[in-house]
């Protein structure tokens, strides 16, 4: 096997720029290293911050040229959009309030754009971005990114070839535990703007992990949410969001599920988790160990499948770069979704469709999102009563 | 060690005395073995079957003499509350409809009860034993055998003592797979009478394991129940109880909480998990793996106590038989339950008070359940509204 | 199902007497609390202490009358032997070097013989008791526990069905840290003895835990051992025996081992674990965590059988008591053995061959096990060299 | 953080050529994407068959232009060590008999080389190498990627910081299954040459995967190898080279340990395991798991420490790219090589030392390995007779 031909890696890679991800950011740094493992892509402009000298300072740590380094982003998004060798495709790795703006510069000037999650801070920003999204000829992929891994592609899969028959019970978590106290105070950066609404959102936990957690279960189970019942919490004193939801969910055709996230929930780092109960047995997979997959065939033994290993489908096998027992980890389920991206850019440059395998989370995915936090929010301001995602 | 001074064994084994556990039960066995490892109690007579001749059978299996073999526990508690050397404690192992009756039977003539839980089938017959029970001499005895478990109580003892900090968060569930299909229709004596209101009560998996999960939850946080919201869901057709519950927990003093029970999730045969977390750490325990116990400080990193082993304190190593490493298992566990019981039997026959570390759960624990269970069937029918427990 | 039914318990239980196991003993509780399980044993006799006043002082601990308490077993072979409703079996607890001159007393008596491992301290001891006991009417047992373990026997009848294969690698070891400092110089009675060649035998870890190794090795693989070569250290200063044994195996066929003994290895409690793998499959069990085996089919996943569940065969389920997913331990596994023994106790006083199902080690297997230990004695004196078992 | 900050991605990315790696390969792609992630290197050059048209349509696979890619590496040598932006370092990714001439090829004009494991197939060659190497400006780098995972170094600065005292025993193994039937009689290229002692070497299994097994051991416990006893087997009909290997070590300063190598053990994928067992406490990592050390100081609970998160010390947050929980695999500790090099080489290039922390295996662990091979086949054919390594 030619590893880089799984990912059609042959020819000159995608030009990309990035907005946000300068030096104090996370997600910035994890978008680069996701578009770099197969070749795909080339970073070749960015505003890495609106603060002019912090984008010039990052973009030069990244090795970039003066000249493609902005500190305003839709300056950006014009002058690239006019260059000859221009960037084909954006990164917007900014704080969840600046998607909307930064996403239709660059879609208007049909440039396409890979956005990290939650789409938008409100649901208003969301729908109307869906709007100038799907109106672009360019493509929108958001990284919801635990839909890259190999194992979770599999569980879909076998949920979809019906391997557990009906499905009945979800029951999704994603707790985390580096919010328990009031981390916010002390002048850590990503603590501040994901528990500040203006930028973050009106959802806490809800919004930064809740928005991951539902969009894996729907994406495995197939399944629709109907309504959801939620009781939000904030333990630590003067947090403005949520930091601990309980949600109860009901899905179209009788499923029923519960979701829990927390960010003060000791002993977890990033513990996202899904089980997933039918006719005819159960699946569960956990983030942390994410190249397993358990399924219980109901009445036989529970299996562990491993990632691209025994037991493995085709479509595991298409999202892994190296053999079974090597373990492949967050960023290479993150670089899929790049991979899923070029293959669509790729094909959208060429005027035709992608290839029907290709599957990467999209704006329309993003509304779910911002609408499961905005029922989030609602219904526990209505203690808790049944309500159903305002699209 | 003198393993047996440990309960106490010296001395002459209390006279026990059994009313169910027939040929075709399931949890008469295990509460004859849970009482004979220590030594603390003699099997002596029996009610095993309102059918005398499946009684007399039983009992005679067990090597018991006719004249202890009884077809009518009314007659056995009449006849053995007379008799010189009668028995001096009660297993109630019957069908759930059945407890109160014979409890009262039993307690009316001084004669010390240990029952199965849940408590009975209805709230009314609930606060009624209640009544009964707290005017006897006797004892009475629940056995929620899982607050037996060594490292049950370690987790107890170290939130009781602040190891966790402020609780906040209780996250409890017991999924099994046993009535994925309908195995009540299949002749099967456990299934049919488990899913038969007239004798399992209104609730079906709350009655039957959600009772565990909420008083293992609340046996192990020390928080009390305030409110509650559920969506009891019947999976297989034809089924008149239910077979999966999501609930959401209040407790007194702003912790809150999710319960799932499931009969319906397969892949799982007794997946009793709870996992507690304060301000400063987190706990969690599993029923299948019980003689670990985990434990997270916030901060640091996740450590693994066991049983009788490093980390484990004084309540642990009062309810170990045997060193760690060497698993013990359910039957210890439910040993636990009548080491405690007979120290207390002991106590109140000499006029003492019990030792003070001596625990077991009683009526007061056995209402709570039933009550859990009517609390979650009003509010599932009110679409989940909160309500309280009706005490 | 009856639980009881399934061993037998009908009718009068077996007398059983003891030696050993007084107050400062750890295995003789382990051994009684294995007896009274269900309920096919009844102790009426001891020896517990070769001091008077201590054997008195543990008999009356456990309600026995005072003149059936000894001071000296060969009085109470003596008079036991001749009284009417003396014992019919002895269960031998004392250290090592006394179990050959304790189970000829009472195989010369005609009273069956359920002796702790390792058989005896040296290799002559042993083969003389093999003469004892091959010549006598009663019963000898060994209580290899560890193949009482429902899992245990379910790998056993695996191996022996072709599931994995004609075997070629066994890799077995038993790692316990209880040694890793110099524990028997603090008065600690039970590592005391145990490091003492006098009363333990050549061995010291090799023939402590060694043994077990060794034997839950061939039990379920079935092998049969033809020379080993070993190394043999003592990490802890003034120790008098091994506390770490690196074994290399060669198995009559072409098979070949491993096998690591350790009482110097922190993090290890009873860590006995076996895996064996075949030209079809692989297996791996853990004493630890009993309830489950691992069966590997090559090409296939792994799967995970459960005691009493999914994938379980007869044999494990004839050794089960309780339903799946509630774990049973060490003591069910050591009860088996005597169950086991029970069977063939009264088969024998019936005049019949036991039950063709009925397993348990042996004489034979007792002599093995100290061959063993004089095997890897002598091949680490000798730097290693391959050498046979001295049968 | 700015996270290629950490690895000093700023700047010029190193021109990088490759040799071997065309489209039949596997460790190719894997060298490739290792270097890819942190934008250190550049692939600019290859030769990637010794067939000049598999060479060809490779390179093009990989965007290379023509002039570049190359059907003889003495010619790459030569042409990229006269090109003005001729390559800095060479991958060399070729069948292990191939590595001596090639990388002396790369050595002689001061090209810096990266070289996959073994370090070659005979330990003439081994010697020869390590001479060329020495004496060449250029650096040489072994890819014993193993030692690149974070919690791998972590392990490492434990021991050296003497957190579990004075090392005694080291267990360490590396199972497989892909050759558990004769894999290279189906065209298999992977098991073809690496079952061909010509190409692959004397070892089979002791090659391949026992060379990575020993220098894990080594690399964390500091320890020198002093002597080992080696059994090696070929399970598999018609197979020129061992499959599975029972080693027994002896470490100067009197630790001892064992080494279990094995590619027919059914149900393992790439199981290497490592233990390492001190005075004062116990340290376990697994492969396949990599982002947990599990660290049990003596008479403590075990403790599960993750990656940059709790526990985790400096050299294990700098081996890190992303927050603990989530998951970084096989890539991720593969590219941590290739960081270490970068640093190397930009240090070199600077005619400074690199920075003290930086560590890398070279061409003296390279000739360690091979030598470790040598004395398992020597101490084999000798019955398992104690050798030394043949430095």
């Amino acid at each position: 096997m030619t590893i880089e031909g799984k990912t059609g890696a042959a020819g000159r890679p995608i030009r990309l720029g990035m907005v946000g991800g300068g030096r104090d950011a996370f997600i910035g740094g994890v978008h680069r290293m996701a578009s770099r493992i197969d070749g795909l892509y080339e970073l070749v402009a960015g505003c890495f911050s609106s603060t002019a000298e912090k984008s010039l300072a990052s973009g030069r740590d990244l090795g970039l040229p003066d000249e493609r380094i902005y500190g305003d982003y839709d300056e950006m998004a014009r002058r690239e959009g006019r260059r000859k060798e221009g960037i084909e495709a954006v990164a917007i790795v900014t704080p969840n309030h600046m998607h909307a703006p930064v996403a239709k510069a660059f879609l208007r000037r049909g440039i396409h754009v890979i956005c990290d999650k939650p789409l938008t801070s409100t649901l208003t920003d969301a729908r109307r971005l869906v709007n100038v999204a799907e109106r672009s000829k360019a493509l929108f992929v958001l990284t919801h990114n635990y839909t890259g891994y190999p194992m979770v592609r599999q569980a879909r899969a076998m949920v979809a070839a019906g391997a557990i028959g009906t499905v009945r019970v979800v029951q999704v978590e994603y707790p985390q535990d580096w919010l328990t106290v009031a981390t916010e105070a002390t002048g850590h950066k990503q603590a501040e703007w994901r528990t500040d609404p203006a930028r973050s959102g009106a959802g806490g936990a809800t919004g930064d992990i809740g928005t991951h957690a539902f969009n894996l279960a729907s994406f495995v189970s197939g399944l629709t949410l109907e309504s959801l019942s939620a009781d939000l919490s904030t333990f630590v004193d003067g947090r403005r969001v949520d930091d601990n939801a309980h949600v109860m969910l009901r899905f179209a055709g009788g499923a029923k599920g519960m979701l829990w996230c927390s960010q003060v929930a000791p002993g977890h780092e990033n513990g996202l988790r899904l089980r997933v109960y039918g006719s005819e047995g159960g699946l569960e997979w956990s983030q942390e160990d994410p190249n397993y997959l358990w399924h219980a065939p109901f009445g036989e033994p529970r299996r562990r499948l491993t990632r691209a290993g025994n037991g493995a489908g085709p479509e595991a096998g298409r999202m892994s770069r190296i053999p079974a027992g090597h373990p492949e980890g967050y960023l290479e389920g993150f670089a899929n979704i790049y991979a899923e991206a070029a293959r669509a850019i790729r094909a959208r440059q060429a005027g035709e469709a992608p290839a029907p395998e290709v599957t990467f989370p999209d704006v329309r995915d993003g509304l779910l999102g911002v609408a499961f936090v905005d029922a989030c929010v609602r219904s526990s301001k209505r203690n808790g009563a049944w309500v159903e995602l305002a699209l």
